[in-house]
């Protein structure tokens, strides 16, 4: 890989909020001579991404979404990488999920990699997140829906294979060469930080517009626009000069360092990617005391990363961009950051969106609360014991469950 | 990488014909432990690939093709090849040439890479030609029109650079990501053939087409149907099985070791790759004596591997489809292996495709002599005291250049 250093940083309390960087190469080669001479663009060596690579878990959140899309993404993830699929898939009339387990179990034994795959609604894992006093994410007897839900069992179960970085990457991806850049990027990006509380956020190059003219390389997706705008008033009222640093507000494709994953308070259903820099700021952003004073020293790195892939992925419908920008804009809306003026402009475009009707005002955010205190190690003992859905794969990996949760 | 090793072969001759090969993974990892458990996949490892990056020239023919798309095209090649962009595009009344110089210029200067530009109408490129006695590609003063005549030149620069293999990539791909991938699967191919010999050839998993109603996966382009099913036509006839080995007939994506390539005949214009195939079989098919008995010996080694990517690039619409349909059958029709009954059906499908009317027989096929004999010192001389676009950009390529071409 070879991509700029971030050409200018918004500091923000003890947040650095990096401008997009460019990728210039996928490949970078092997020669040692680069380094030297340039001072504004990073080349990342094969090994330092491999290095990072063996503790990245890519954790892979599906519900139905269509097989072939799921090993084109499969074969994109490098190998060393540890793939953790949580699955919401419907179970009746056809059982959705066995066939995804068939597909990772083929997948997994032609080029022996590790992976893992579950079910969000396994009652074995709820039952192990009842019993450790973390229900936050429940919902009656199991986990309940939404996609953040979904990626927080994720997060929990590479903490439990002791990964130190977790990056998430969507099923419905049509390009395995962009998944792979994908992956490329989160290293590349947590070996730029110098801070162990990191985020890597991607920047999509173009996302196509299919049309009966053909494909239009649109830069900014629908939603993005609103999202980052407010995103942007809401930082640029607290620093006191005005910016557009923040391009990545509705990001699926972002990675963390586990350290500062597990300290975020994440919200439910589509606004996570969008309450992940709302709950950075309301944290470490200065306005209010933080809970870590520690953590304060060191700094938080968000670095936002440009691909040099188009993102080509499948078209969800208009409904689900209505849910998200709905989602997106109430999550704003609800922190304590948000002003009363950028309230009133998000009510306004909610209702030109024909999103919120008369009166009516924004329901209340449901939050999850962070899982840093989620007994780690009587988690993989019960999950080990009771989850009827946990599949791993993988010559690794098997010994490795055994010794984690005690079942042979 | 990750890929299959060819399940069959067919051998005609000196040739194997190795059936499609599948790639897993696109990036393997660095375990060593899997090379002993597999035996019917083989990983390749990144210096693997990276050794034969610095023996390979990429050549990208270019005719007015979207910068953007070249920039992307560029990003994707792995650094330690050679680019090198053969440009046919206007020169007037805007000098789209020299945009994409100051494009190459650009990025080579931001990511310190070797590449190499040049114009097929340079005159002094023809010249070094013409006094060479190599005046198959020329017409009149300069070398002629046509995608063919771009990579000989192509070519014919690779070998100057000490090249040991050339692979050829188009301009109008979309996907970064997958031009990273057809270099890996070249480099790839090229490892896994015992052969000095040795051609790969890229299969695509989809090719998806655009429409109002979205994108649909198509596996097979609409003209590739119709080379493959006569190439593997005329291979059946003579070996006396039926086979449908042939899946790559028009792909314009492959990639040759040198020692093959300077030894090819090869047709004008788009039936080049096709053709490629017809002659390899006309030399070394033992059908007819060959003219190289010591290479018979060492055998030639065609692979087809399909990629993981899905092959999204420009559509050039129906008349250009319609061109490359006749001359593709047209190449096959022409050969002295091609059979009565073969030729027949070929006039047949040319007819109900609205190409061949009437009475009207094929065209006599236009074909380029193998540049092996081109005295390369000479050339070297003459192209670097006579062009007038040769352009050359990386901090070691204007050394080497200056020792080749005796310009200072």
């Amino acid at each position: 890989m070879k991509l700029d250093f971030p050409r200018y940083t918004e500091r923000f309390g003890a947040i650095n909020l990096g401008s997009v960087q460019r990728v210039y190469e996928l490949d970078s080669g092997k020669s040692e001579e680069y380094h030297k001479t340039h001072q504004t663009i990073r080349k990342i060596c094969d090994e330092e991404l491999s290095e990072i690579f063996g503790k990245l878990a890519i954790i892979i959140p599906i519900k139905s979404e269509k097989l072939k899309l799921l090993e084109g993404v499969l074969s994109g993830v490098p190998h060393d990488c540890l793939v953790i699929i949580v699955s919401n898939s419907p179970r009746h009339p056809v059982d959705r999920f066995k066939i995804e387990c068939d597909t990772l179990k083929q997948f997994a034994h032609f080029v022996d990699r590790d992976a893992i795959i579950v079910h969000q609604k396994d009652p074995g894992l709820a039952l192990a997140l009842q019993e450790l006093d973390y229900k936050t994410v429940l919902e009656g007897k199991v986990v309940r829906d939404g996609k953040a839900e979904g990626m927080i069992v994720g997060m929990l179960i590479a903490k439990m294979m002791g990964k130190e970085y977790v990056g998430f990457i969507d099923a419905d991806n049509y390009i395995p060469g962009a998944v792979n850049e994908y992956a490329r990027i989160f290293a590349s990006g947590i070996l730029m930080s110098s801070s162990p509380y990191s985020m890597v956020r991607i920047s999509w190059i173009y996302k196509p517009k299919v049309s009966q003219d053909g494909l239009y390389f649109a830069k900014w997706g629908r939603i993005s626009e609103f999202t980052n705008k407010y995103l942007n008033a809401m930082i640029s009222h607290y620093i006191g000069f005005e910016t557009e640093i923040i391009k990545t507000g509705n990001s699926g494709e972002h990675a963390m360092s586990m350290k500062l994953a597990e300290l975020l308070t994440y919200s439910s259903g589509f606004s996570i990617e969008p309450y992940e820099i709302v709950n950075i700021i309301e944290e470490f952003g200065g306005v209010f005391p933080s809970k870590y004073p520690e953590i304060i020293d060191k700094g938080i790195d968000i670095l936002q990363i440009e691909t040099r892939n188009p993102h080509f992925h499948e078209d969800k419908g208009a409904q689900h961009l209505k849910e998200m920008l709905r989602d997106s804009l109430f999550c704003i809306f609800s922190s304590n950051l948000c002003t009363p003026n950028i309230r009133q402009q998000i009510l306004k475009d909610l209702k030109t969106n024909g999103i919120l009707t008369g009166r009516k005002q924004p329901k209340q955010l449901n939050v999850i609360k962070p899982f840093k205190e989620v007994n780690i190690a009587e988690f993989s003992n019960i999950v080990g014991k009771r989850s009827s859905t946990l599949g791993f794969y993988g010559s690794g990996l098997n010994r490795q469950m055994q010794t984690l949760t005690g079942v042979v």
